[in-house]
């Protein structure tokens, strides 16, 4: 064995091969050590469940705290346990050790799209996001607070006749500035007059399908994929060719190169950071060849970039920072970061930008500037960045816990493990129907979005996206795990 | 003579003629009304001025407060003057002593639409009702004060999670239901379910015409009339045919009637209650003519009813409220009325509103629920009401003043008398040129609206709207004063 890099290396080298100079000298961390690994493997403590504290295990075990804690990090370091401030040691989630969805969208022929009149009853609910949407638990948090602080205060600062001017079309020069500095930090350095501030995300998604395609052209996108993306391209009357997407690594760029030398594209919407429904994370040579891709074919590239300020780590820099052809068009918006009740996105046009600007000004004149002004505020002082960093480790958080509880179920399941987003994808076993099991769990008060809703063509029925965009309290977590017995089998 | 009617009636009629039973009694403040009849003919008190004070009448005629008063009277009773609360007296508006415009557009076949540039270059300048834009004067009235104050009490009622749901894309309860009160009281009792709340009025006409049109559609509007549903017709490919509006008595029906009886249209997009350029107000008897040919044509009616509550009077009844076939879209948003920074508009969309409202979730998702919920508080107490009241009062004195400043350039012209609405429609001798004026009034600062950006055929090349959204101070009104120099001749 050989000793390198920093301390905790040093710990993790050793902990793999088990041996190393302490070993004979103090043994006794090592005990512990074991003694915790098999409570693990035994599932005595389950995934995202909390180990006994520090404290208990000194007096369980009459170790000294020095001990105990050395016991821990090495835990830590080998990604087995997780420390988190204040609370205590967690037993982490294990990506490797969970199983994966494997299902895969087949290559069909592009076709009009017809969306299920079931999104319509869940998004008329508000519950795209929540399995319990009348429950709107938990205390607004301060972050929050602060926000709608700024708010009112850009309210207040109103002076003179400013309430009867519209706002530029492009947005607030102050907004676009902050966004501009939020997008140099992920490596894409935008100029603000290249950015056009929007009422979300669907409406930047719209704005840029508007610009780039005509009625009847082909649009690849994601499969399974966004059904916002599909309910646009159908009242756009654009037809949709789905393109295999996995669930962990994003698009399939040679099932897409097969779908554009097959068939002629015009637009291919993808979401390199963190796709809905499973969280894919696409890897930067996908990325790489998927821009080449649209440079041979003349594809316009619709990037939707609004889950990456969701990631657990740090943000992938954006498929638009790799851009040299102008031909990538970037949709984003502050309602999965902050909050949906801004009604806030934007959207960088590329080669289309005056065309898009043109269409926000023709379809809503202009934005709210006294509300562009108190986010961007809230942006200029810090706020919005610390507010992403105390939401990551929530978000991690509810992520393990929700990956824990599904892991207990009894039905046995894939499920993603996203590194960003705000929920995972289910694959239950093939006899399972999750669209026949939205009324039979509706009629409890839970509402559950089904695998079909992801795609066009009836896919996906043993499949199901679950959110943990909200804190699993007790009536959340009850429903969540009320589900088996609500699902319908065939 | 016969005597009539109440004691004011009785007195015009005497006025009229110059004989009366107190002729012999006391005639010194006949003296007096004669006096000032004389100032008011020859311009010594112009259109919009004030009269000498009560006080200084008594003094400099030594004459008893009383024998003023009642002569002041008489002449407000005859509509010559009109009293204002705590200000005095002021030369009123005669309507039918202004010279009106009577140019009017020909009928010419459909066409697809293209909107001059420069429209994009005032909206970008936020100068469509503003000739300087850049001023941004006077205070922020105590009710938008009120206004800002609804919100933010709103945005600090937020509670729980509710930041992390969308709302319901009809948009918020209170709100819908507060408008519904609104519609009643003209004489339109929306239920609130037949309410879809909107980014504006120009998202409300867009969804409008992306549910009842597709590509290629014909629709008849007014000429002229509102440049941005030319802009909207020119980005959803539909075609235009104008029909001649007077901006009086707005859209003529019977070139309508011919205009349905050539060409196969879908659609008509009307304002009744003061259509821009001009403030036109459409009498009752044209409206049940417009929907009688609407039901034997099988046309679907967007009426702009945008200005409804900018009435200096009482606020028309919507053609909405005659709509017993189901065909009627009516649009409408606090952009005028309120304030331009809220982005908050409606729209009740007759037998396509469940399309509207698809359209309207699938483009933007939802509104932000906390601004509704301020501006419904807002007009629950009544607030929206007194503001309306207070406005009316600013409006009618904007209005005069601007007509008396026209009536005063040695230009010549004719000019709209409006009874609503935010503008009048000028109307130069031929010579003139305001297209090719604009560039020169820009090198002045002064941003004007020339009368070819109300058409798509080039036509009032002569005319230009001007706005009194805004207050005559001194700046605004030297920049006003300023035009006739600034206006090119052919």
């Amino acid at each position: 064995m050989i000793e390198i890099g920093s301390g905790i290396k040093k710990i993790i080298i050793m902990g793999t091969d088990g041996r190393g100079p302490e070993m004979g000298a103090d043994y006794r961390y090592r005990q512990l050590e074991s003694w915790l690994l098999q409570g693990i493997e035994e599932q005595r403590w389950r995934l995202g469940e909390r180990l006994p504290s520090i404290r208990t295990l000194c007096q369980e075990h009459s170790l000294s705290k020095a001990t105990v804690q050395h016991a821990l990090q090495r835990l830590e370091a080998q990604g087995l346990v997780e420390a988190r401030p204040k609370s205590g040691y967690f037993v982490a989630l294990q990506p490797n050790a969970v199983k994966k969805p494997v299902s895969r969208s087949r290559i069909e022929a592009p076709r009009p799209v017809s969306v299920n009149e079931l999104l319509l009853d869940i998004m008329g609910r508000s519950a795209a996001f929540d399995l319990l949407p009348d429950l709107h638990a938990g205390d607004l948090p301060p972050s929050i607070v602060a926000l709608n602080r700024s708010i009112g205060r850009a309210l207040r600062r109103q002076k003179g006749d400013d309430y009867q001017y519209y706002d530029a079309p492009a947005g607030d020069i102050g907004l676009r500035e902050q966004l501009s500095l939020h997008s140099a930090r992920r490596g894409w350095a935008v100029p603000p007059d290249q950015l056009c501030v929007t009422s979300g995300c669907q409406h930047a998604l719209f704005l840029a399908l508007m610009a780039c395609c005509e009625r009847g052209d082909v649009v690849a996108v994601e499969s399974p994929g966004f059904y916002g993306v599909l309910q646009l391209l159908e009242q756009l009357e654009l037809r949709v060719v789905e393109v295999p997407t996995s669930v962990e690594t994003g698009m399939d760029i040679e099932a897409l190169e097969e779908v554009l030398e097959r068939w002629k594209v015009k637009a291919c919407i993808v979401s390199p950071a963190f796709a809905t429904p499973g969280g894919a994370l696409m890897p930067s040579e996908s990325k790489s060849r998927l821009l080449a891709l649209a440079e041979r074919h003349d594809l316009a590239v619709i990037e939707d970039d609004i889950y990456a300020d969701t990631a657990l780590g740090s943000a992938p820099d954006p498929l638009k920072a790799m851009d040299r052809d102008d031909r990538v068009i970037l949709c984003s918006s502050f309602s999965k970061s902050l909050s949906r009740d801004l009604r806030l996105g934007w959207v960088s046009g590329a080669r289309w930008h005056d065309r898009i600007l043109r269409l926000k000004l023709v379809t809503q004149l202009a934005s709210s500037r006294y509300l562009q002004q108190g986010v961007a505020d809230y942006m200029a002082d810090g706020s919005f960045a610390s507010h992403l960093r105390r939401q990551r480790n929530e978000l991690r958080e509810r992520r393990d816990r929700l990956i824990a509880s599904l892991q207990a179920w009894s039905t046995g399941l894939r499920v993603s493990v996203p590194l960003g987003g705000l929920a995972v994808w289910v694959e239950l076993p093939t006899s399972f129907d999750t669209l026949a099991s939205y009324p039979k769990a509706l009629e409890e008060g839970v509402v559950i979005t089904p695998g079909p809703l992801f795609s066009v063509s009836g896919q996906f029925r043993n499949c199901l996206r679950i959110s943990y965009a909200h804190p699993w309290d007790a009536r959340r977590t009850a429903a969540l795990n009320r589900l088996p017995e609500l699902f319908v089998q065939l």
